[in-house]
């Protein structure tokens, strides 16, 4: 493709963050065309009816139903995918990419299951596509590890990636309210879904991760290859001891490379109150990527909304824009290969540092049958909190945490502690984060 | 130039980063060919003397006291200066631009005085200049401010850019020891240099300002558009009303864009506690960006150090690689243009609140006296701390707090609060950030 005078967008979805797009694509001070150093048009909004009422006021003619109004327009350079979901949007992105055509996408989950394919798809090309806003709306994670970081080797990702689960926690964790209060406020504030599954189960964060670790390891990972642990089983009891231990309770997404292989997880985890991560409330988001050379960095911002979902997206159009028919040889590779780099190391293998909270019959001995059984598993106990018995229940409740341990270990012992007589539930089980 | 298929890189400058970046290209696992699909070789290392013994072992015939063994060679591609100083390192790389070079530079002082010349000589050769190593050392803030968030207005930059400066404030907040005590105590840990002026008196900070503010609104600032108080000033009881008032001491650098003109300052202010460049502690630097659609993100992490700087240098040289031989028309546009953009607005247009810390003489009404001179110059007072009197001198101390005012309205009201009779010295006046 040679570099056209003027590039035209075509833009596939008109929800939030698509609205905002247009919005800004259309401001005549915006400064996408002083820095591309050419004018850049929205020429064509593609929405399912073209008949509705809009937030947006859109030049008439803009909008159609028909997405081959975009995809065989060779006048359109750059396709902007912000539809969501698997289907028709995969389908949209490969036609455009066929077509010659640079690809923006938020869409991690398209991005987490078919990255590798479409990114070979985009190089047989001579174009790219571009999912900044895959992961971590205003925070430019995707692009500083494709690019600024790119001389490292990135012994871990850690990451706090979705909003959702973060508004819930910081619920839990400053008005000690359960959780399904917390969803519900979520919900009444528009942070969560109706359906809130895909981000309180992790999957939501696992997509993201897949997507990150993808590229930092340059290997193509699967979501399945994310081990995933939802927020739902947390109590207000396990930010109480949290607390009184020195942590605070976060959904960690991360990925570290040790020994040649990855582990890739998304659960909460405690981690240390006094550890940036610990200080990220709300909507927030964050990623600490921890570089062979760079050391620690932390990156933190709005990971979702309107406006920093746009920066993203703009800013990939305007990237597109500028390297529009000069892609070097070399440039299009820097992404995910498939089958290349470390192997997934199992769950199982993680060591770790657990919290278990266990409800207990308050009789005498019960901590001595515990220490037992973790002992026998190898499992050194490094703190324990006892407190009163609840009279109603005759039940107490410990909380242990041990020393690192490996993790197929710590299920074993959960299993044989569920097992003995005065152990009534084995409440809860976290990972420590140092 | 066409692309080359190996590319060839001449280093100039074997001190710490240079040797850092010279063991990064020499290693046989980095992963610098792989992302840039090529060869990326170490051709020339040019030192002042090359039979000094160094800590790392170069092939024979590689190191060079002959500057033109590098840029008079064809074959090699990429300059990579770390010499630091404006001379010879401008002229050295004004030669390789003309010689159709892509240079990388970890210069910030040569960066700030004539980036724009720079980057207006690259263009002419169809090549560039890359300086992430300039500010913020493994902080990507350099090709975010150009690539990532380039959809975004910049509203203001706030940044604790000076490691140096950051180190000596954070043992002063914590260890309550003085400003001599803690400089001593960064000299020896080798934070500080034996000269150290260009830290602490904020000159570093303004030259790594001056490039953010440049990137940031596309415009040409000179350092010396940036207002500029050290840190020496500082004494252990303004950390403590500090913390009385709820705030931090951070020697900041801000630029921020208010109704079409850009303020450019770097000076030590109060940050509230809670505030996440408040907890930036040591070496650490971070640097917040405000953008019109990301909203605030902030980078944190090593800003200075012989691997931070090799992986934004070498991150650049990754970079430069990719490019090479196909920079598209309008690529060379996106840095630093001269006259362009926002004009500076003067200090004394600030709006600020204040801290005001007097040493004044225990008498009644000397309190009604300093609050006459603020009410004259429409200050308004928010908080008054008024200490208990030093019976050996006695003198006591008062440290007011204003609502947001006029700097040149303040300065003025300083003077005649110098001039009363009652008022021993003006011992600090500090601007406070919300």
């Amino acid at each position: 493709m040679t570099a056209p005078p003027e590039i035209n967008i075509g833009l596939m979805g008109l929800g939030v963050v698509g609205t905002g797009v247009a919005a800004t694509l259309l401001r005549r001070e915006s400064p996408i065309s002083d820095v591309t150093g050419r004018p850049v048009n929205l020429k064509k909004v593609l929405v399912r009816d073209v008949s509705l009422p809009r937030d947006i006021d859109l030049p008439p003619g803009m909008l159609t139903a028909n997405a081959e109004d975009i995809l065989a327009d060779p006048d359109i350079h750059i396709l902007v995918e912000v539809m969501g979901g698997s289907d028709p949007a995969e389908g949209y992105i490969k036609q455009g990419l066929a077509a010659g055509k640079y690809v923006v996408t938020a869409n991690k989950e398209v991005m987490a299951k078919s990255g590798p394919e479409l990114m070979a798809l985009a190089r047989e090309n001579d174009v790219q596509i571009l999912f900044e806003a895959s992961v971590g709306g205003g925070i430019p994670i995707v692009g500083c590890l494709m690019n600024e970081l790119a001389a490292n080797e990135i012994r871990s990702i850690r990451g706090i990636i979705n909003g959702t689960t973060n508004y819930i926690l910081t619920r839990m964790a400053n008005e000690r309210t359960s959780f399904e209060q917390a969803l519900s406020e979520a919900q009444g504030h528009g942070y969560a879904e109706a359906d809130p599954t895909n981000d309180i189960e992790g999957i939501d964060a696992s997509y993201k991760l897949t997507i990150l670790a993808s590229l930092a390891y340059r290997r193509a990972f699967r979501h399945q290859d994310v081990y995933c642990e939802g927020i739902s089983k947390l109590e207000p009891q396990d930010f109480r001891y949290a607390q009184e231990l020195g942590y605070a309770i976060k959904s960690l997404a991360i990925a570290n490379l040790d020994d040649g292989a990855v582990q890739l997880r998304v659960y909460p985890a405690l981690l240390p109150a006094e550890h940036m991560l610990a200080k990220v409330d709300g909507v927030y988001n964050a990623v600490e990527v921890h570089g062979s050379l760079c050391g620690q960095v932390l990156f933190h911002g709005m990971g979702a909304g309107r406006e920093p979902t746009t920066s993203a997206v703009v800013g990939d159009v305007i990237e597109a824009a500028r390297k529009m028919g000069a892609l070097p040889p070399g440039m299009q590779d820097r992404g995910i290969k498939p089958a290349n780099g470390p192997s997934v190391r199992p769950i199982g293998d993680l060591l770790s540092r657990y919290y278990i909270r266990l409800d207990v019959a308050d009789n005498p001995g019960v901590l001595a049958q515990i220490a037992q059984v973790l002992g026998d598993g190898q499992i050194s106990i490094a703190t324990v909190i006892q407190k009163d018995i609840q009279p109603e229940t005759g039940s107490a409740e410990i909380v242990i945490t041990t020393h690192p341990s490996r993790e197929a270990s710590v299920q074993q012992a959960l299993q044989a502690l569920a097992g003995l007589s005065q152990v009534r539930r084995v409440s809860n089980t976290l990972r420590i984060e140092e």
